[in-house]
């Protein structure tokens, strides 16, 4: 426990981290087609070059009318308007309402001029050709969407850093930007150290084992928005490490290591990090579990981190420092809503004070009264996590959690 | 509220599409990289051909023993042990522990045979060369990961319809299994109709507007796991509607058909699903707010959907039913933990009992104490949902939701 307590808490490493990174760095950015843009970061701020909606639209299909007309209207004692015509859809109407005419008008239509309300066709009734009888006052503005009621012209729709999720695709196509500017995703080396590891298309011989951290943290940089370099399997050895951390930093705008799993190793990643530039190591050992022998610096302007080299504990480091780094970079603007479900804990979950554990749970039950099962594991043991559904955060000053107590998932 | 009382709730509405879909569709299977295959649907279920780890593995850093040799040890007096040598990562160890011997291991080595427990070196002391104190005696099977502990051989570690995250990618490739048969991404082709509607690159008429509903339901296919195929904007116009519908039920695993947004466009459109085959029409608008108009169909075992035309709308229905839909064509097993946070309405929301509703909201606040703002408009409006990060779900039998209610948010 004293151990822990020397460590930095995860969150203070994270801003020490996000502090020390270059504050006019710039990704740079891309023109690609808005039907494209999925995911993307926005890097401009967009204006709407006209109004939305850019004609008044009826919000219903009925009857334009001038509202005064329809004052004191009742279904015993109906408002009679003559039909000035229909408004075509998708066309200028030359409609122009005057005093005791209605113009029929479709969900979406131009309402015409002169005309300051729509009936719903339910609240009239049509007795004889060419006259309308109205059922029910219309207040001005009713059933009308009016011109710039979503969008003004000129206003600043779109703030550079907005993620695009469909609604904002959906919006940039309503305005007319059939293409957009988006932040060139930040490039991010994988090293992946250790005298024991081969390639996962290796027959492992007694003693050696697949690679597995390039790919999960080729998945986790790749779902924040990342572009992910493989540098592949390095062995323990300082001259070829040292040869392929400076290639990464020199290609790349971040560099991830996933350490080897012998201290010697760890060491050798901490001494090579020191080596690519100042301010350098940051945090060597985080009060973490899984994920203590986490090493974070920041080496001439570019984030390099070293992650711990078992399955679990760089996957659970790479969750809590990559994915709000790459966020940082990308300079996306909302603080992360990371998705969550509240359960309840069917176990308890024994922890120590003065470090964050992070315990992996399977989420079961029905929406509404889920359960959390927490699968207990080695932190070596990779599918330990593909049995679960998220991360149960054990706080840095708690003993432990209770079982019956409602704690939030942190979903994968 | 009559009229709702007469539409069928949302779930049973899906439960009656999910249920009128072909017990023996399937989508076919595909062979890919299994580095490529993030948020993928396995095909198959998969079996570990050997097992994890595949030898026996220190979790430690520290001497490998044998834990007889260690008992009763302790810092006042030591179990003395000669040093039979050292570990090396990566390779066999032909090393054999005897009575009274340890051997240096390193975290993730082979623990010798012979040995049965390792101890941490931080609980030992080299006082002379070759000869190793042992200060706490050794458990067998301590610090030492078993032979098969996290996958046994022979054993299904993977089921068909499982979502492939970072850490299943990572399961894979640690038992070697490179390349991975995955469920073929349902095409779902996307109409949107609408005499009013133009492409996003023309420069909208008076009366016109640019689509919107194609790309966002695009972007909503994409997310869900399917391929969307655009057959573009058609004109309220039985024949032609009908022959792009025919075409795009021919060739697609799913139809989805945005509305014209008048009473006549969307009887043209549930006229022509009619004729897409039996059992057809399912519901013909559903308890819902946005959203009521839509339309649920099986035609000759696909599954055909038609939305309201306004894009809001559009959107809510495309999250409520065509997003589960895909689900079930692609064999997802777990239900889905649909993302969400906890937060403090800001304002009431009124509602009617006897439908549902679902209102575009905004987080804001901090972490722990999170409010959610209600952002109201028309569901004309795309920038509404712009303004938004998720829905606040008013249930059928509620008259709206009060300020100061704990409420979930459905994230986007």
């Amino acid at each position: 426990m004293p151990e822990f307590l020397r460590l930095q808490t995860p969150a203070d490493a994270l801003a020490h981290l996000l502090d020390a990174l270059p504050q006019d760095a710039d990704l740079g950015e891309q023109s690609i087609p808005t039907q494209d843009s999925l995911g993307r970061v926005l890097a401009e701020d967009l204006r709407a070059p006209h109004a939305l909606p850019p004609f008044p639209r009826s919000s219903v299909d009925g009857y334009a009318v001038r509202a005064p007309d329809t004052f004191g209207a009742s279904a015993s004692l109906p408002a009679y308007l003559s039909l000035a015509g229909e408004v075509p859809m998708g066309a200028l109407t030359t409609l122009e309402l005057t005093r005791g005419k209605a113009a029929l008008v479709h969900t979406g239509g131009m309402v015409p001029a002169g005309a300051d309300a729509v009936v719903m066709v339910e609240d009239t009734q049509v007795s004889r050709p060419g006259e309308i009888e109205i059922l029910r006052p219309a207040a001005p503005g009713m059933n009308v969407l009016q011109v710039g009621e979503d969008v003004q012209p000129g206003e600043t729709v779109l703030l550079r850093g907005s993620r695009l999720r469909a609604q904002e695709i959906g919006g940039l196509m309503a305005l007319g930007f059939t293409r957009v500017r988006v932040v060139r995703p930040p490039l991010v080396g994988i090293l992946s150290t250790g005298d024991e590891v081969v390639a996962p298309e290796a027959d492992p011989l007694p003693g050696q084992v697949r690679d597995v951290n390039t790919y999960t943290l080729s998945a986790v940089v790749t779902q924040a928005g990342g572009e992910p370099v493989l540098y592949g399997i390095l062995p323990d050895q300082r001259q070829a490490l040292e040869l392929a951390a400076r290639q990464a930093h020199a290609a790349c705008d971040v560099v991830l290591i996933t350490a080897g799993s012998s201290v010697s190793a760890r060491d050798i990643t901490s001494e090579i990090i020191a080596t690519l530039g100042p301010p350098g190591v940051l945090a060597h050992g985080v009060a973490l579990k899984p994920g203590k022998p986490t090493i974070l610096a920041v080496c001439s302007g570019k984030p390099v981190i070293g992650l711990p080299g078992n399955p679990v504990s760089a996957l659970v480091v790479a969750g809590l420092f990559v994915a709000p780094l790459l966020r940082r970079m990308l300079g996306l603007r909302a603080p992360r809503l990371s998705p969550r479900v509240h359960a309840r804990l069917t176990m308890n979950i024994p922890s120590e004070a003065g470090r964050e554990d992070y315990v992996p749970v399977r989420v079961t039950g029905e929406e509404g009264s889920f359960d959390a099962e927490p699968v207990f594991g080695k932190s070596n043991l990779i599918f330990t996590l593909v049995r679960a559904d998220g991360l149960v955060r054990v706080p840095t000053d708690a003993n432990g959690l209770a079982a019956g107590e409602l704690v939030e998932v942190l979903l994968f």
